[in-house]
């Protein structure tokens, strides 16, 4: 099975740092690709961001599927572009902040999320609510390091994080982190045993879901609002998005 | 006041006929500037459709702005990129369906939103929880009329929708009826005679609020997470969309 | 368009000066009425002023139908008596709690309340669920200050209005303030230039979207439950209220 | 321990029917004082004539309590004025739709509605979620029959209501039903036999309750937001309702 | 008639104390039968504690039936069992948790409930969303007090309890006081007079439900999900639980 | 990794059904155990089945922990007791109505569930709040076939659930169905392939997931209201489940 991570943003170092992790939890015999966005924002933390990192990803999703890929993984906590990548895939699409809050409720009653910055919490607390766990999502938390400023000192993120995550617990009484951007992903092993509580890591709980699904031979329900885009021209700098004939992959769009 | 009128969708057509209703509800003094997309899908019908619809609807907020218009209309019921616009604009930006469906709480204790194709339903279900509404929507229907279809037969449309809406009025013992889609604002006076109850057009909603906002002197705060978009690269075909330094309106991007 | 701007409390002060800021906000061409309630409560601040603030409103909104009147703002954060009042006007009828809890979702994520007496609060807690805007609302606050106090000294008012609302823009992390009373209506242009953010005043929100209502030629739906009410017999001191034989405006009740 | 039963319409015929099967509900030792609005509507079918109940009925509740009633109940399904009587009242009060659709979760897991007319079913469905029953009320029904017409036709109220019910129970997949109309009360226990299942009448489950929070020795809260009213003048024709210097309960007003 | 007072833990010296104060609420002429579980927990304080207290709870239930008791309440504040309890009882069932949390709705416009260690607080979380009051639940809280520890320090408790509940009423806003745990029912009364606010243990407010609801002669609807098991074979050591065909109430099992 | 398959009814033959297709999902290199309940219920069709389900199906929880397992499987589609299992096991539980609807909403925005018999409904839907799935879920509705009688007609079943599938899809507009059974995995390939929707079996979706949590190494929180119940002695035929003292697996208890 062949997996695609695709790191909404552009930033080619968290993606090979986001694959390094990726393929220690996949299982053996299945196959990582790792895809960086060609386009967009080199950092996701709004919805300006957001918007603007989809055409790039579904580019990723469509190509990916042309060339064999069996799941896809949405690397951003933002889930951006969720619902159109699952409509123009084949094979299933998962997000991680989905996956993580999903995965969270499993293993507690309740969970905090601790993300980068203030402004993105938001985008966190509208996707708690899509996924229906207003119940289970006791607290959103920022550190206030900007998404890219994450790797620039890893003691003094560590050491941010371990607070936020400690002050969460306290305050909301969860039993539960969950991590609010890949680019935390490396903290989750650490932080879990510092801790004693789960962290959770979108990214890896996203990978092992897309493997479930594809072991499963489950994907997403094409009877209705997930069934391919109906044909139609596109226009203008995104006119290679025309579905279904989209310029092959390696137009220059 | 200059105001301006996004169709998120290609059709310089329906624009055409939006900007000609528009017209008739702006007062005298104010200017309507009305703005086909130069990117994307032809029609919105889907999530990646409408998720394809943003970069060239954030094109015309952004040379809106620069070029001295006061207040934004999003002229899409699926509300595509509303708050990534909100983000970048210093002026109000209001979406069709937040419009139609904030106006028929004040004239109805319950409303029906009858839409095009059924599988844009989601859609709607999913605005409906976003903003608040699910007590006050009871239900949400459509005609099976594909949105650049609309104009095909206008005689079979107003049939359709009267039937349709009847129907919707009767079975969910609503007040009021929401159009779900820009292209039907034309029937919302013909409807609303014929059927005794306020048929709610979404662009004359928004195009009134935002009117409304703009003499009262109040737009998107600027504190928290509207705030304009933190300064960062873009790459790829994207790149003209880096903050702040967009690439200027004329550019081929 | 001649609009109604009903002062619930019996307090021709505040109705004086509510219609001051009133006629800055109003169109040229449209036409003030100021109503003082000729009956009920000098303020209201509870669920018992606020229900016996209703049989006066309701006649002021009987006879400015009467009188030509096209619309009709209930300057109370209570929105007492809405409903009902819809019931019998043929004309657009608005609160001034929901209109500034709908504008406030127009311009921010969410919003802060901050309203006069902490025994109100579970009013506004109450429109909040009643409108749908649990989500957006996060937080409601009290500066302690009855009603009929608002003007006994300005300076002191502001002052305890500033550090409300600036506290509580940083506990609910809110991005925008609504004004919890009518009386508070002066302070929204000042707070609003000092804190940065849109600080909203529920009585011009509400005059401009009766404003826009009669522009868009629409008005409460006479489908259903906010039909006009059923004729029947009335008693003792409200015999008077009996519909549609209404004493006339001028009889002494 | 004497227990006053309101009838917040000001049918005479209708307050003798309640306080003949009111009497049968009650403890031996406790006193019945069934009293009839004084003011306002001759029956409740809107917004307006329930807003219109409610200062005759705040008259009869500070009546009551100068005259050493010990409890309330308001015989309206619309529960009108329910926190403005607590206010007033050091005694508990307690409305009959509250009563019945609380006890109806205590019996079933699911419950309808049925009342008179459709346009009060928007009362109901805004109690539903004031109380928090969404989840427990499965549907609301109507038979289309004024309340002042309930007791034309004994034989055909009966055959109406007995098929309401039963489609109810059907559709609904309920396992009880709540009377939405103090004018239904005697038909409790006969729909309870023919359908086998509760058929609940709130107005004795009121009773009921106004007893047992007696003999337990609770009432309302006098902190916070049903505290008695605050002191201040009021005006007009409902002067008289100035609290705490409220007129004798024998005065013209 | 003849109540049943199930202690779900098997401390009879709680039992014991539970009857004392029961026996003060139950009118004259009703006769109580106090029970202690046969087999169980000796304290409940957990998902596991409670799920086993329920099989010597249903016992307890079965064995009541057989033996002429008309309604039966659950007196552990997790309310465990009580489907369950429901489907094989003719007679009504009530738990402790529901008691209060209704009674509290009674009496003031939001609650906050005290209970004895912060582990249980989710279960009431739990109960509360299950109710339908998260909208009156402004705040759970614990002392952090085993439940058999309870008596261990009278004044110690008391103290607490006054300090936890004085906070809760302060910092949620709240008008009463659920107390969260049978065994802190001997404290309502002394906390009511101290605290100024209805202190509401469940155990009086289940018992004149209970009572309240045979004088009704209302009982569990045997309509859809409460009816009676279907009857089947049950194994090991189980096997007497077979419905129908229970063993004898004096059976070893 | 050891995973435990627990079927919380008796039927050994369902067991090992179950059991075979289990192995088919499970990775090569781990083991199934599969258990069938050694006390209570032939079948779960109610809330009392549910409850007498849950001491067997921890005895089977505890001594598989004792015995390695590394994950458990509650293989009932109302999840009994979940919460405790957790607090009693190091590692994962997992319950099929919760794997089963967690899956559907990454493959359809919107889900049916189909079950047996209409009075296991409530027990979905309580399920379907408790997970917060209100907005994804559509409809439930049942085939009135008992558990038991699954296998005795299977081209019955098969015809029965085809049509039953075919109509919530069509009726709730889903795009997905989840079986409402253990009994019915079987089904799942089948009915995907004829309906050509996702048709999800909880047994293999919980499966999966609990091995999913055991290669990401994460587990039930033993922070807060998770954590092992707190030690007690336990009485009566029950008092083999004191914690931690619990008797040996083989112990006749």
């Amino acid at each position: 099975m062949k997996i695609q991570l695709i790191n909404p943003n552009t930033s080619a170092a968290m993606t090979a740092s986001l694959a390094d992790a990726a393929r220690q939890v996949l299982h053996p015999g299945n196959q990582l690709l790792a895809v960086t966005n060609s386009a967009g924002p080199a950092s996701i933390e709004g919805h300006y961001d957001e918007a603007l990192s989809v055409p790039g990803l579904l580019q990723a999703i469509r190509d990916g599927e042309r060339n064999g890929v069996q799941g896809h993984v949405i690397a951003c906590f933002g889930d951006p572009g969720l619902l159109a990548a699952r409509e123009i895939a084949r094979h299933p699409v998962i997000g991680i902040a989905e996956a993580a809050m999903h995965l969270a409720t499993w293993v507690a009653t309740g969970f905090s999320i601790v993300t980068t910055l203030g402004r993105t919490k938001v985008i966190a607390r509208h996707l708690v609510e899509r996924y229906g766990f207003h119940q289970h999502c006791r607290g959103i938390h920022a550190v206030e390091i900007p998404v890219l400023a994450l790797d620039d000192d890893p003691e003094g993120l560590l050491r941010s994080m371990r607070t936020a995550c400690a002050g969460a617990l306290e305050r909301d009484e969860s039993g539960a982190i969950v991590l609010g951007c890949a680019g935390m992903s490396h903290l989750a092993t650490e932080l879990t045993e510092e801790l004693g509580v789960p962290v959770i890591d979108g990214v890896s709980a996203a990978l092992k879901m897309v493997e479930m699904l594809g072991e499963l031979k489950l994907s997403t329900s094409k009877r209705g609002d997930l069934d391919y885009p109906l044909a139609k021209p596109y226009a203008g700098f995104l006119q290679g998005f025309a579905w279904p004939a989209l310029t092959p992959a390696s137009s220059p769009l």
